[in-house]
């Protein structure tokens, strides 16, 4: 029965004497329970004890065969399909809008007779599944990586940028870019850098839970974004994604001040230091946050797509081992970000070494490891002491962003100095002013 | 003159001529504006161009001398100075409590005639400080050292959880610890578990704000952390804060689930993934979490105060550069807890690196830099790659608790397997196995 993928010794045993195949509705009873839930395929390396279902809440969970009195199949499995494209109702006045895929979950179904995931990312395959786009846009689709984002690395960052610059200049009034949630920050942030006054918004989304689960976010989400894309009077990069557990409202994110803040939840996403720039409901974007750069109809504009990887981040900690600040300079690194404790401060004992990284031409900067707020190196002695060696406080910056726009500025200048000056200067709001924005806003 | 300490050049010339001293109440004007506040010493490396003065809010601001058209004198200033102690009500039923002090803000206050902090740490400078501490107990004072908490290591962890165990044993009710507050969740993890099992109840306190400024929190602080000592009815670790803005609740949050959120909010700390177990307001204590373990009589107690410092914490980032891991691996590491990203990922670019780390005996863990939620390495293959190759996922454990659980599991087990299995036990609810609590609570 080649339909038991993964499946073998004890668990295989199980279902074939049950008779049941991968997709199939089962319900299999245990000393204790009874479980509800379609038949999975089971990973290469899993092991030969567990059998896999997927409940109807979205998520898999693995029962051991050990526990298991009875399988019993309750209907048969048919593959996914999506419904019949309707006929796009594409409206002579919508604005063309550029959808660049990436990978990860939104961009992703994934056939249960396999468990592998497929990029579902034609126009025609979006319209089809998410018919109300046509409805804000007409859409264009290309695909430039298919990728989990935890390998999302600046050589793609560079590939994207690109690409959206490219779109841009071809007059697309808005790019959407979908990408995985795990390091969906870093991008935001490495696209607000390398994309600095595109005429457009560029906006980000992503779905914490996959579209084939009925609980995905990934339908609203994609529809948020194209929205944004085409109809925000502002410009620069942005993340979209759902604003809390309702299905109701979505959050636009600057790109330089979001973070991903929970593992599994959908209004993972949060607007760091400020409030979200504005809310997207029913089908419209309500009041828009002052200052934003506005949308213009220039097509004339080139991406600075460069990063220079050598920048570390270091989260401090009690203990920690400075002579690893040594390795780092020793191995030809050109920055290192700290996160530091409280308003940015490392333990004295890492003096040393950050004094001699910085007198070999290290760029040393500070942000903090309690994400909201602001560094402010001259309360204590201990922060008064690094900015005398020259760490650059980076204000309210996040960490993440932080390192970013080390990569970016260094890629991007040819001196520490000039580097460091680009650090001090705020390119795409990673930098906050107002004092009273430094308030985690209230939910 | 020497009381303008600090001062050299240009702005001790402008405060010479307009003979004010430090300490004295000034009112400095510049073309724009006219500043009031208490000017201060500055710190030997300052520079010669700012006259710094105490705002009324707390903040020092630094002021261009350039800038600065006429400074006058408001008033002399005056040493600060406690009000005399009032005789303590000392009743007969209150408990003993033993103030343990660490350094940091909260146990010191600032002489603004030297910029020096000083511990003000005898039982009778609490009680003339903060007179309230005598309606809950009879306070015993001691330091065990005096230093910034970003200079905290585990040899002082160790100091401390052996000074909690020898006042359990002579008899005290409970204990509480003064700490700067910057690695407070450190070191209150680290004391959940050399302390397990401790009788009553240990807490840690700190303040964002120091004493001399009219935003303390400090002697709220300090008194729900004696009341909390003193009245609660269960044992433990935990950490008590400011719960809000407001000036009356505190949150009492576990050891092992609290974190520094905000690099200067007085409510900076906040439980993660679980509620507090209990507020104090009004001089008592809420409703109380349940399955806290109760408070006992007995003084029959010893730490486990040992901890093995080669235990690093890595936070993965695009382009995060492998070779660290081979590295610390060669340095003699011992482990390794990585903040992965999302539900528990690194890029496969670090998979080798990780395998070889593994096989050569270094216990390798996995956290999420999210923060809240819960790692989850069975949804995506790059999450399965990294559990068939041993890396424990460590559940909805803070990244930071993960990390001093690690030094403190291998600081007491002769073998990484044993250690591994430490890890995996719930010792002080470092791990919450409640679903319906990993969310955040509302706000």
């Amino acid at each position: 029965m080649s339909e038991l993928v993964g499946y073998r010794g004890p668990s295989s045993d199980i279902l074939k004497k049950s008779k049941v195949m991968i997709g199939d509705l089962i319900e299999v009873a245990t000393s204790k329970t009874k479980y509800n839930g379609v038949l999975m395929p089971r990973y290469e390396y899993a092991d030969d004890l567990h059998v896999v279902i997927k409940l109807s809440n979205g998520y898999n969970i693995g029962i051991d065969v050990r526990n298991i009195q009875a399988i019993k199949r309750i209907s048969v499995g048919e593959k996914p399909h999506f419904t019949a494209p309707p006929k796009p109702l594409i409206k002579p006045n919508l604005p063309n809008i550029a959808i660049i895929s990436t990978g990860g979950t939104i961009a992703s179904r994934v056939d249960y007779r396999t468990g592998a995931v497929h990029p579902a990312l034609s126009a025609s395959d979006l319209y089809s599944a998410v018919p109300e786009l046509s409805r804000y846009a007409i859409i264009d689709a290309e695909v430039v990586s298919s990728i989990f984002s935890e390998n999302m690395t600046a050589e793609y960052w560079k590939l994207i940028a690109l690409k959206v610059a490219e779109k841009v200049r071809s007059g697309f009034r808005g790019i959407v870019v979908t990408h995985g949630t795990d390091t969906m920050g870093y991008t935001s942030a490495a696209l607000s850098f390398a994309l600095a006054e595109v005429p457009v918004p560029v906006v980000l989304v992503g779905s914490q839970r996959s579209s084939d689960r009925p609980s995905s976010d990934a339908a609203l989400n994609l529809i948020g974004a194209v929205l944004v894309a085409s109809k925000a009077p502002f410009s620069g990069v942005y993340v979209v994604m759902h604003s809390g557990m309702s299905d109701d409202v979505l959050s636009v994110h600057l790109g330089t001040k979001v973070r991903k803040n929970h593992t599994s939840r959908r209004d993972a996403f949060e607007s760091i230091n400020i409030p979200p720039v504005a809310y997207v409901k029913g089908g419209s974007i309500g009041e828009v946050m002052d200052g934003l750069p506005p949308r213009s109809d220039s097509k004339d504009f080139a991406a600075r797509p460069d990063f220079d990887t050598r920048v570390a981040l270091i989260k401090f900690h009690p203990d920690f081992d400075p002579e690893i600040i040594d390795y780092l300079t020793s191995r030809g690194y050109k920055g290192i970000v700290l996160e530091g404790t409280g308003l940015g401060h490392v333990g004295g004992y890492c003096n040393s070494q950050l004094r001699l990284a910085i007198e070999k031409g290290v760029l040393v900067a500070m942000t903090s490891q309690c994400i909201w707020g602001r560094v402010r190196m001259t309360v204590y002695d201990t922060g008064r002491d690094l900015l005398v060696m020259g760490v650059l406080p980076l204000e309210d910056m996040l960490p993440e962003t932080a390192l970013v726009k080390m990569m970016w500025a260094l890629g991007n200048t040819r001196s520490v100095e000039d580097a460091k000056e680009l650090m001090k200067k705020n390119i795409a709001g990673e930098i906050g002013y107002r004092s009273d924005l430094e308030r985690r806003p209230a939910r």
